[in-house]
């Protein structure tokens, strides 16, 4: 019995600002192994990493994901994909049918993706390292689809920068276990509860402040900014309206 | 610098055999607690989790995924849902408008969900736990969702089986680094030549051998039966077709 591995655990915040120092190959090739390990569904392993090196590329990447400084300061990128082409490619060798094209199949890799993705997480961290997930490899997947050569049947699910830390990240507190936990049924009023309790929490943190603009079509008056609001003005946008049909694109048709 | 999380990442192995032993509230809770560290998209915690532990609603969730008899002997179950129902009560709270129809939002929320249900893997794994993830939640989703009591905008994306071992499972060797691994660009032939290395240790280690069985539609010879004929024959079958429906009818348009 070992609690040093759910201290590891506790200690995670996203780190955003890295020293110059390189990663050896080695350093990441035995994170992306610790990623294998997680489970994989039929033990299928359908995803692949595509780690990011070469500084040309890197900043590249950058561009597409939003102009985001950190990933052009890490000296790693890893792009986490869905990857059905090895299957297929599985499925060719062995001259039987392949299915891609519901909605399982992309859900199958992008759980493998995620899955390793955490458990490299994890590797890295406890190497000294720092990780930032960067979910705006979705900004422009075709994009990225063509900077890495991905094949048909793969997909990026989300990107992640692996750089040593200058600064480390702000570990922010989550919602009361009750906001995400239930037993044996789901109950609302728990949720509510915890809802409310988190965004006091979060307001005295002071994590939200500096977005104390008003939001698209309110008033011009100044209000209460806290987990809540800055969760509400998430979702109020359309989301990536363009990855369905990148996916399509891809072969990923989602049916 | 440590490497026991490493080396926990490497011990681990899907465990489906479990004593009869019992698993305290307050363990639960603090392999959750575990799951919320993780990494989450802006912070929204899109995830939720249902720990089943009521025998009767444990063994309806068994049948649901396919009478799988590893659920009926875990003293817990837990399903890992994505959950925008939380951020659609944020922007009603709020008063913005609420988007959920994107394949974005959903990919979100699954993201969340898988993060935070891989971070309780090894967190459980470190107290001595034997864990299996349970994709057969997709089976009845709906049926789940019934069960569970899921509102809209929540959705099973795996389920967890949690107990003490009885019997340790078997640790599989997985595919050779360069089978998920790219640097710069994605590389086909590195692909083919790790497919087909792995193919053959794995034939070796007669984990697939007791399918010896001719594949549908083909002659009725035996036939050479490892990771590429197993992995051709899963993607052989369409994929739980009615997940796309199931999604819709929670919420989830995937537009």
């Amino acid at each position: 019995m070992s609690t040093t591995v759910i201290d590891q655990i506790h200690r995670h915040a996203s780190v955003r600002d890295y020293t110059d120092a390189p990663i050896s190959r080695e350093t990441v090739e035995s994170i992306i192994s610790a990623g294998q390990r997680a489970a994989t569904s039929s033990n299928m392993q359908a995803f692949a990493v595509i780690a990011v090196i070469d500084p040309e590329t890197k900043s590249a990447v950058a561009h597409l994901c939003g102009d985001q400084r950190h990933i052009v300061a890490a000296p790693v990128f890893l792009a986490w994909c869905a990857d059905l082409s090895k299957l297929d490619r599985a499925g060719e060798l062995r001259g039987l049918p392949r299915h891609h094209e519901y909605v399982e199949n992309f859900l199958v890799a992008a759980v493998d993706a995620v899955l390793a993705a955490q458990n490299a997480t994890l590797a890295a961290e406890s190497l000294g390292l720092g990780t930032c997930y960067i979910g705006g490899i979705r900004n422009d997947p075709l994009g990225i689809v063509d900077l890495l050569h991905l094949p048909k049947l793969m997909f990026p699910i989300t990107g992640m920068t692996l750089g040593w830390p200058r600064k480390p990240g702000t570990r922010r507190p989550r919602l009361p276990i009750e906001g995400v936990l239930h037993w044996d049924h789901y109950e609302a009023a728990r949720v509510d509860t915890a809802l409310l309790k988190y965004d006091q929490e979060m307001a005295a943190t002071g994590i939200y402040n500096h977005r104390q603009v008003p939001a698209p079509g309110r008033s011009g008056q100044m209000e209460e900014y806290s987990w809540l609001e800055h969760s509400a003005r998430r979702i109020a946008q359309p989301a990536r309206a363009g990855l369905r049909e990148a996916l399509h694109e891809q072969g990923f048709m989602l049916e």
